[in-house]
């Protein structure tokens, strides 16, 4: 049998067990596939006695020794957040390894220094199941659609804050009271900040953003909202007009030359429940993909949990494997494209607004001349009389963020508006 | 500027056309992910006159001198058909040329030989254009899920009798006026076989089965049945059980281990609406994939056309260049695991079947002994009297589909049963 490749696992939690469980159950396929067998030289966790399982000769405490070890040939981390993460791939790089990651959080702050790293050292970095768990989606993006030009990404891609929405739907409960059953069944954890913030979902979208336009994209240049003040009201608004509030990564190219700018956003909208982004329950994921030549393009899947993340490295464990053997490295570069971020002022959005108002004449034309103002042009209003109040339902045709913004703030002040009760963006709307 | 990679272009119909135009309009986006421009060494075409967009010093009629000449680094296939494609490939890879193909049928009947041939000359062999267009399947199924095992691909995968199907399921017409729609619309072809007799799937069938499974798997081994004989009936039928007539494209390994078979199959299947292939419409292509550890993923796109089929060349064109460039080959072995392929009739399937029967006592008992003979156990009976007539409706559980055939065959020779007016196979019912 030919010399293995080694690899050092960093981390040995949900990921990590199913990463090294696999090695072991597809090592003929792995073999077969790559040209050589492949070995655990070892396993880096912060407690060797938490982990029974793996054998004793393989776990160590010091993650640094371990990645640049002489017998080591290609680095997995499974351990997430940035520190000691970053600086254990900035070793492993300098020290010659090929790294599989599926560390959004870092990839989305750090990916244009690991790249760089990774380049320098003519080495591999390679992170599918950073983004939508099992999907294949960042290779398609990278490789499939490599002579094609994307104009856009919209998707699901957190479990937690699809599955508060959906039951939100589904039972008309409050946010407080979806995310509190969310939590009691493990969709949510402990402390919900990062998914229900959008945390999660803005990293993830700057990752995709990066990869589609060929441009250095980080979390921060991420508009980001998440859904904790989305009410019931919202989501019985959105029902009226045929919608569904999801929470949505929208990754745009705006503009047809080297003058075009990209938009990245993180923020709960309304969809049409015929859009196919609507029928994506619970904890699945889903992501969409318009380019120029190839039209719409749909990848779904399991978004997280050990084995399909686990199922994703492998994948990239597998090509970079290969590619160590060829002496070549994969995928190629990146940043190249380096577009302007659009901020979230100037990026064309669409608003649905709920408003309480006195029900006598002229409040109708008094909102109306409000949107005119700020140049927002209006799509539809629905009127319902009730008593001395009403409600006016108002969506508006795509304008800058700005101008919406401005003209809610704007009603709120308005003498003639007695509560602004539900703001949603609109998306996939015709 | 480096000395540019040079691509011989053999066909320029729809796609090839395409594929032109994206070489030209994306060519600082493929310097950039490749390292090299790309430049058009020459394009094979019959009849030089029919194609005045072409600059004419690039036309040639003698294809197999351009696919040998020294100059020339890629060969992109796209005149489709067996020959003489074969011929021509096999000189190119013969030549030391990486080869971008979108020819279904050859890869299907021929695959083996062409990857033995590549795998011989040190080349690549790539063809996500093959299968659904645009849609990165092929790539996925080879690389991202390298590490996983793959248990089934059923997709959607000829768009021209998705739509035939659809518009029975619309409008209640029978088979022949909907493919009659079908040619007025320029969605069938003047003879239409290919694709209604599922002998275009079946190809599909065959390249997803052999990536899938790591098998050599040719459209000879696809048990093939097309859509002709499925009549409004049929469509009504599936209606009255909540489901929906797809023609599908099955690929399942059963088993569990060395001695594990592949089953692979293309027929029309009556599936629930509520299954996400159901809402699969007119020309789209779906395709599901179930894998060990990935779970369930699910691939969406349109499956034909020019564009989206040259942007899948693209893509490939993108990963060879850089391959070359490398001095490697990518993607690695297909056909080591070697499985058997179980025939239709040992491969566990269920079916619906619909019988016009005299309505007096001890029907329903005879009918039901008969499945019981051919050990088919049954899920649902519904049985509608009229007159001294009725009709029975059966579901079976799963069977062998030896035992199932057998037990329609008996089933019209029994006096009790006046006819069998529709037999339909169910899939993806819990």
């Amino acid at each position: 049998m030919t010399k293995p490749l080694r690899v050092a696992l960093l981390g040995c939690g949900t990921v990590g067990s199913q990463v090294l469980r696999l090695i072991a159950e597809q090592a003929d396929d792995l073999t077969a596939r790559i040209g050589r067998p492949v070995e655990v030289a070892g396993v880096a966790v912060r407690r060797p006695d938490h982990h029974p399982d793996v054998p004793a000769h393989l776990l160590t405490t010091d993650a640094q020794a371990l990645v640049t070890r002489e017998d080591v040939d290609l680095v997995v981390e499974v351990i997430g957040g940035i520190e000691p993460a970053r600086t254990l791939l900035l070793a492993a790089i300098g020290a010659g390894k090929s790294v599989v990651s599926a560390n959004k959080a870092l990839l989305a702050d750090d990916g244009v220094a690991l790249h760089a790293a990774a380049a320098e050292a003519g080495v591999d970095l390679y992170y599918e199941a950073a983004v939508a768990g099992a999907i294949p989606l960042l290779r398609p993006l990278r490789e499939s659609l490599a002579g094609d030009q994307i104009r856009r990404v919209v998707g699901i891609v957190n479990g937690t804050t699809n599955y508060i929405l959906s039951r939100m739907a589904e039972t008309g409960a409050g946010f407080a009271e979806a995310l509190a059953e969310a939590t009691d069944l493990g969709y949510a954890e402990a402390d919900p900040t990062a998914d229900v913030d959008g945390f999660d979902a803005a990293a993830k979208a700057a990752i995709l953003a990066s990869l589609a336009f060929h441009t250095p994209v980080t979390a921060a240049d991420v508009h980001r909202e998440g859904i904790s003040s989305i009410t019931a009201t919202d989501v019985a608004r959105a029902a009226e007009i045929g919608c569904t509030v999801k929470l949505l990564a929208i990754c745009e190219r705006v503009g047809n030359g080297t003058t075009d700018t990209v938009a990245v956003r993180v923020h709960p909208a309304m969809i049409p429940t015929t859009h196919p982004l609507a029928a994506v329950g619970g904890a699945f994921n889903a992501v969409f993909v318009e380019a120029e030549a190839a039209g719409q393009l749909m990848f779904y899947g399991q978004g997280a949990g050990g084995e399909p993340t686990a199922s994703a490295v492998l994948g990239d464990l597998v090509a970079v494997a290969r590619n160590r053997l060829a002496g070549a490295s994969g995928q190629g570069p990146t940043g190249y494209a380096k577009l302007a971020v659009r901020p979230i002022a100037e990026t064309p959005t669409r608003y649905h607004v709920s408003l309480d108002v006195a029900d006598k004449p002229g409040v109708l034309a008094t909102v109306a001349q409000e949107f005119a103002r700020h140049e927002v042009s209006i799509s539809t209003v629905r009127q319902d009389g009730h008593g001395d109040a009403a409600t006016l339902v108002i969506v508006t045709h795509s304008a800058p963020d700005a101008a919406l913004s401005a003209t809610i703030a704007a009603l709120r002040d308005m003498a003639a508006v007695r509560a602004v009760t539900s703001v949603l963006r609109v998306e996939g709307l015709s």
